[in-house]
């Protein structure tokens, strides 16, 4: 007998069809003898229509009423849930996050979890019933409602599978696994049957829409074997874990994330210390910065060029602005319309010649590359954003097609 | 500065224009130098959505599954009603049952408050904030949320105005206050300004649909100041006390109800305990038997005539039928076209005219008189369920025009 935690998002439990799937997959791992923890995302647009709700009350209403709010979408879906799990006569029982003891930081609508309480759920299982537990939030310590911020159903199955060393933690989804690049634009895009967490998490941090990075991180740190499958197709889905037993002379996939913008500051002093002002007074406006490249210029100057995400480039152009006079540059070039092209693979640190072929394939479809940034098992390559489409078709061709 | 309890219905709070409304009654009576306990019930036709979905999944969905998804109604009101005092600047938290500690019997969707905690509440005002409950809520000692019944919402309030001895509980609701008489039969009905829990508990159970019983009990029993309310309307309503001070020699209302069925068990013989039998043989079937009146008969044989609700009259039927041998009786009548016109007065039953009044305008008004009943302070008459309009204008002129 095996302890298994499903997830299932939003699009899986919209209504009642889609919850009696749901309830269908359960059923089915459960009479097949194992011990079943559900967690599950409020159903479809009930989230936003909260949302809706609110704005047109109180369009800055406090992030704590906000929680307070919000939470009622999962407890909506776990009661239904477990109504579905009845009517097919199964012993079941739903439970929010309070009631399990899902004990979160006090940050509300971006909280994290601290411990899980492991009593109720544990006297549940014993009864032999299934657990229906409510994704994204907690409780905190003053017994306050909170949400987890973005990913965080999944954040929570991965830490209820840690917290009950669960032998599977599945993510169920409106895709049916992790593919070598997004099929909409290669179509002989290639579903992955395993892949790494640290791949995995270089996929998600460059675009790859599947799994949000907390959650993959936690999976990483507590070693909880996850798998991403499709509610909708009952096929084995991707198996994402510590390593894998695919050949490493391949990579992963290619990810694409084409809402990129850049600055470049020209023509700064040669002071030390200019680059650490610079990056600073942007960290103390929350603008994050990515890729970051710095050359000496002519006439003893030199340029440093980032990449931000676009939705920043506004206000890091006018915060930077403010402080002419004291970074002391001569002038700003913006461009919003980058994109950024990745291969990622655990294999990529021990195969110096995969970024040769990287390059060589954007090379033969004459797109020029404008920054090169590399990790340990990622190399991104910064380009025009109408390129992109084009060069992941060419890298994946090339990764995939003529290996 | 005083402690106020102010509860407002489903129809107070429905939709966002409601919601900023009630938000300004709170405001002024906050403003005031008062501390303020709100208490909400559930937006509109919020409960009845959920209703609906549950339906469409499992119609025998278990009660305990059926609260943890009713609970969420409240529990929007309360966070959308937070964001609107938010908007308006003032300091306010929302809690839930089980944040606030409202301790329940486990008996779902029909539980009963047990105890409240003070601590959370007590400190919320402390800081001086509003503090908005969840009504019609519960938490059983095993940590599940419950749900309190019909009249659940009045029942919380009242509750927490006991528990924190306020100095007034406000029920806002969308009449403004308890009248002598339905006004949409009689156009003359007055407003009382006044009204004795025993009053307001005959008038409730004779079918007045202001307060539920339940409430008006555990005021009685905690010595609440009740008054009830429009949230609409900016003007005083009806106070429900221990003792009033409108003068005795009068009633308080006339209440109507047109639901009743009349059973008459003939040719019944003449043994002890038959009575016994058959009240014994229907309260095992939780039918529930109102004014009973037994006769002698002809040929030493006797007669029990008794009325119910008139949604049970065709099982009682059934289940007597069922026990004709044992239960020796001749034949059954029905009639399921009774009504019900009761006066209502803490005075009653030291001025023995009042009876004779009644009496004297339904005779004046041609109106047959099938049964009476009374109790220290109502006499009800039954009758043709077609007269009870007339009838109650008839008594109600008699009581209020004329005096």
């Amino acid at each position: 007998m095996s302890l298994i935690v499903q997830k299932f998002g939003g699009s899986s439990v919209r209504d009642a069809q889609r919850l009696r799937n749901v309830a269908g997959i359960i059923a089915e791992t459960y009479l097949e003898g194992n011990d079943v923890i559900v967690v599950l995302s409020a159903q479809g647009d009930t989230t936003d229509d909260l949302i809706a709700k609110a704005q047109e009350i109180n369009p800055r209403a406090s992030k704590r009423e906000m929680d307070m709010l919000l939470s009622t979408g999962e407890q909506i879906s776990v009661a239904l849930c477990a109504m579905a799990l009845e009517s097919m006569g199964l012993p079941c029982v739903s439970l929010t996050a309070w009631q399990v003891g899902i004990q979160s930081t006090a940050v509300h609508s971006d909280a994290r979890i601290k411990k899980i309480d492991s009593e109720r759920i544990r006297a549940e299982l014993d009864q032999h019933r299934i657990v229906i537990v409510t994704g994204f939030q907690g409780v905190d310590r003053g017994g306050d409602v909170t949400t987890l911020g973005r990913g965080g159903s999944d954040t929570s199955a991965v830490a209820l599978a840690a917290a009950f060393r669960a032998d599977l933690c599945q993510i169920y989804t409106d895709v049916d696994g992790v593919y070598t690049t997004d099929p909409r634009i290669v179509p002989n895009a290639r579903k992955l049957e395993e892949i790494t967490y640290d791949e995995m998490l270089e996929l998600a941090s460059q675009g790859a829409q599947v799994l949000h990075n907390r959650s993959v991180e936690l999976a990483k740190k507590f070693r909880v074997n996850l798998e991403v499958l499709s509610s909708l197709e009952r096929k084995p889905g991707t198996k994402v874990k510590e390593v894998t037993n695919v050949e490493k002379t391949n990579i992963a996939g290619v990810a694409k994330d084409t809402s990129i913008a850049r600055i470049a500051l020209i023509g700064l002093e040669h002071n030390p210390g200019v680059a650490f002002q610079v990056f600073d007074l942007l960290g103390k406006h929350n603008i994050n910065v990515d890729v970051i490249i710095q050359s000496i210029g002519r006439e003893e100057s030199k340029d440093i060029t980032f990449t931000l995400h676009r939705k920043d480039l506004e206000e890091a152009e006018e915060v930077l602005n403010a402080h002419k006079a004291a970074l002391r540059f001569d002038h700003i070039e913006t461009d919003a319309g980058i994109g950024k092209v990745s291969i990622v693979g655990a294999g990529l640190v021990s195969n110096c010649g995969v970024a040769a072929r990287m390059f060589e394939a954007l090379y033969e479809a004459g797109i020029n590359i404008q920054m090169i940034n590399t990790s340990e098992i990622r190399v991104s390559v910064l380009l025009d954003e109408e390129d992109v489409n084009r060069a992941v078709k060419a890298v994946h061709d090339k990764f995939f097609d003529e290996a």
